[in-house]
C-alpha cells in the first residue's frame, strides 16, 4: 500500500517551524511496511491544497493530512478534501454540540466561530481527539482513505497510532513485518562501502540493502519483509554476516549505538577509568563521553590545555617536546600519558591540532590523536576537511574511534 | 517568483532523518521576498525524482533540490534533471581533474565510480562547493533555474547564500531589499517578551516585529521593506531602539552574534583570559568558547573534574568543602578561583549540578554556576527543566550569559 503525506500550513513553508510531523509518519509507515513515495509540504491555500490532494490521490493508495483543520478562517483543509473529492461539506450536529460541551466544561463561551470544525464533507467520520479539541477525519472515498489530523505533534501521535494505523493495516489486510537493521562503520568512505557491497545493493530485494552516510559515519542498512519477526530476522542475518565480514574492524555497531555508548561499553567490560587530554577539540571528547547516563562509573575527568604552557603545567608535556612542535604525535602521546597519570584513569584519550580558521604550525585539518592504555600506546595524525566546526567535530569522532580500536586491541595488532 | 524545493532521499521518506533543510530554505525564501507554493519529498527513484522535477517546472520559476548528488548508485539526481530537462549528461574532465586532485590530497585513491559525479547534464554550470566534494549544479532551462545541491546542511546553506540566492535575485530583478535585525536576549520567557512588546507587534506592519524562542535564548526579528538598504536600517532603527531600552540587560547581542562570541569579545576589551571548570556540563563550556576561532587570545584551558578526588587534586577544591556536598555554591566558587588559580588566568567559570537521569545529591535539574573575575566573585543555582542533554546544553548557556553578567559589572550591581 502506498501513502502520501500531506502537511498543510504556510508556517511550514515560511521555516518557521521544522516539518518534525513528517519523520514520525515516514517511520510509523516504514515500520508497518507501507510505501511512501512522497511528502508534499503546501500552505495555507485551499487552491493548491486541492492540487495536492488530487495529485496524492491520483498516485497513492492512501493520504494523511496534518494541519489546517483548526478553528481559524486559514484552516481549509475541510474545504480542500470536500472540493478535490466532490462531497459538500456537511454539518454535525452531534459534533458541535461535543464542541459546546468542550467549552462549557472548561467554563468558558465558545465561540461561534469554533462550529466550522462541526463541519465535513459528506461521507466523512469523525475521529475521537481526546488530546485536544480539533476534530481529525477519516473519509474513505473511492476506495481511497484521507485522513485530515491536527498539525500539532502529540495530538497527531495519538491519532495515527491509534486509529490511523490499524484503520491502514487492516485495509491493507497487512499480515507481514518489516525489520530493519543498521550496520554502523567508521573509516571507510561511502564509496568505498558502497563498492564493496555492489553486489548485495543490486542483487537483493529482500532483504534490501541501502547505505547512509552522516558525519563520519557510513551505515549500512538490511531491511527484510516477511510474515513474522523471526522470518524477518533469519532473513537478515546471512546479509548482516557477510557485511560484517567484508566491512571488518571498521563496524562499530549496529542500530541506535553510538560510537560513544560502545567506548562506554568496553571501559566498563575491562573495569578501566578513563581521562581526556583535548587542544584543538577543547573539550567535545569530554562532552561526548559525559552525554552518557552514568559516565561516572568510567570517566575520571579531562584536561583542555590550550595554552602551550597549560600542556605543561597540567599535563607534564616536557617543555622539550612542546618546543618541537605542538601539533605533533610526541606532545599528543605526552598529553595522553600526562592526563593519564594526573587524573589517575587507566586509560587516556589526547587531541590536538591545527582546527582553522588560521593554521597552527601544520596546515588547517591537520589533527593528532593519541591514546594511552595498560596495553600500549599509539599516535595517529589525521587530515580533517572542512571549516573549523567540522574539523574539531570530526576528530572528536575520530578520536572515540581510535579509542575503541585501542581498547579492542585492534591497534596494536595491525 | 515562486521556487518550489524538492528534497531527494529515502531516508527522509523513512523518517531516519528530519527534514531540516525545507525549514533553512523556506526561511531564506522568504527573506528575499520569494513564495515558496509547494515543499516536496521524494525516494531515490529516477521516474519519481523526474516527476517531481516535471510538476515543479509547470508551476513554479525556479526549483531548488537538495540530496542525490554523492557518488554512489542510489545517487540518480543528476540523470534526473537529465530525464525531466531531455538535456543529456556530459562528462567534464576539468571536475573530474578537481575529484582525482582532491582524493590525491589526502593520499588516497579516488574509486573509479565517484567519477560518476563528474557527469552534468548538459549546459548545466557546476558550482564550486569549497566545503565538500559533492559537485552542486545550477542549470537555466527554459527560462527557468534548476539547482541540485548536496544534502549535508553545512555545504547546502553555504552554496544557497554563495550562489543560489544571489542568482535568484538577479533572475527576479529583485529591486526592493528586505532588512531583518534580530535583537537576542536571554532570562526572560518568550510570553514575557512578548507581554512587553505586544503594542509593537499589533501595530506594526513596516516594520514588521516576529518573536522566536529557541533553546533558552528569545529573539526579537524587526523586519523592514524599502527601496534601499538605508531607508530599511531608517525603519529598523527606532524600533530596535525601543526594543533594547524595555528588554534592557537581558539583551546581549543582534544577528549572528553568539554569547560566546559576546563573552570573546568583553574578555579581550579587558585583555582578561578565561579558564573554566567543568563538572555535569563535562567540557561543554570550554568546547563553546573554544569554537570561536583564535580562541586561544584569551582561552588559557580548563578542567573538566568529573570524579569528586578530582575536583579536589585538580582544582584545590579543599575536601571538607567537597564533604559537605558537591552540588553546591562553595563547591562551584571553589571550582572557579581553583581553575583561575592553577591554569594562570584572570577570569574562571564553573558548572556542577545533578543532570541526570538518576539524582545526584540534589534533584535532577539543580544545577550551579560560579564565576570568577578580578571584580568579584558570584554563584547562582538554577533549576533546568527537561532531560541530561537539554540539562546539560541549558546550563552551558546559562553560564555563558551569566559569565557575560559578570564581565560587564551588571551581576555585582544587582
Amino acid at each position: 500500500m502506498i501513502v502520501e503525506i500531506i502537511a498543510v500550513g504556510t508556517e511550514l513553508l515560511l521555516g518557521q517551524i521544522t516539518n518534525r510531523n513528517a519523520a514520525y509518519l515516514g517511520e510509523k509507515l516504514a515500520e508497518s511496511g507501507f510505501d511512501c513515495h512522497f511528502q508534499v509540504v503546501v500552505g495555507d491555500n485551499l487552491d493548491r491544497i486541492v492540487d495536492a490532494i488530487e495529485t496524492a490521490l491520483g498516485r497513492a493508495d492512501a493520504v494523511i493530512m496534518t494541519g489546517g483543520i483548526g478553528p481559524t478562517q486559514d484552516d481549509v483543509t475541510r474545504e480542500a478534501i470536500s472540493a478535490a473529492t466532490g462531497r459538500p461539506l456537511v454539518f454535525n450536529d452531534e459534533f458541535a454540540d461535543h464542541l459546546r460541551e468542550f467549552w462549557r466544561s472548561r467554563g468558558r463561551e465558545m465561540p461561534e466561530s469554533n462550529l466550522r470544525q462541526a463541519e465535513h464533507p459528506r461521507g466523512a467520520e469523525q475521529i475521537a481527539n481526546p488530546k485536544g479539541t480539533a476534530p481529525a477525519l477519516a473519509l474513505l472515498h473511492d476506495g481511497r482513505w484521507i485522513f485530515a489530523l491536527p498539525g500539532v505533534p502529540a495530538e497527531m501521535h495519538y491519532l495515527i497510532e491509534n486509529d490511523v494505523m490499524p484503520r491502514l493495516r487492516d485495509a491493507a489486510g497487512v499480515e507481514h513485518v518489516v525489520m530493519s537493521r543498521l550496520i554502523r562503520s567508521w573509516g571507510r568512505s561511502e564509496s568505498q562501502v558502497a563498492e564493496m557491497l555492489d553486489d548485495l545493493y543490486h542483487e537483493s530485494t529482500n532483504p534490501s540493502v541501502a547505505f547512509l552516510a552522516s558525519a563520519a559515519e557510513i551505515k549500512v542498512r538490511i531491511t527484510a519483509k516477511a510474515s513474522t519477526e523471526s522470518e524477518a530476522a533469519a532473513l537478515i542475518a546471512p546479509y548482516e554476516e557477510t557485511v560484517r565480514e567484508r566491512l571488518g574492524g571498521s563496524v562499530f555497531g549496529a542500530d541506535t549505538q553510538t560510537i560513544e555508548q560502545v567506548v562506554f561499553d568496553l571501559l566498563e567490560e575491562r573495569q578501566w577509568t578513563l581521562a581526556t587530554a583535548e587542544s584543538a577539540t577543547g573539550g567535545l571528547i569530554a562532552a561526548r563521553i559525559t552525554s552518557i547516563p552514568g559516565a561516572s562509573s568510567i570517566f575520571r575527568g579531562g584536561a583542555v590545555t590550550y595554552a602551550t604552557d597549560v600542556k605543561a603545567s597540567l599535563l607534564d608535556v616536557p617543555e622539550e617536546v612542546l618546543a618541537e612542535g605542538v601539533v605533533s604525535e610526541a606532545t599528543a602521546l605526552f598529553m595522553a600519558e600526562g592526563a593519564a597519570a594526573r587524573l589517575g584513569a587507566d586509560v587516556a584519550v589526547a587531541a590536538t591540532g591545527s582546527a582553522g580558521p588560521d593554521p597552527q604550525e601544520k596546515a588547517v585539518g591537520t589533527m593528532v590523536v593519541a591514546v594511552h592504555t595498560p596495553e600500549g600506546s599509539g599516535s595517529r595524525v589525521l587530515r580533517m576537511p572542512g571549516d573549523r566546526e567540522r574539523v574539531r567535530t570530526y576528530t572528536t569522532t575520530a578520536a572515540l574511534h581510535l579509542l575503541r580500536l585501542a581498547l579492542t586491541g585492534e591497534w596494536w595488532e595491525r
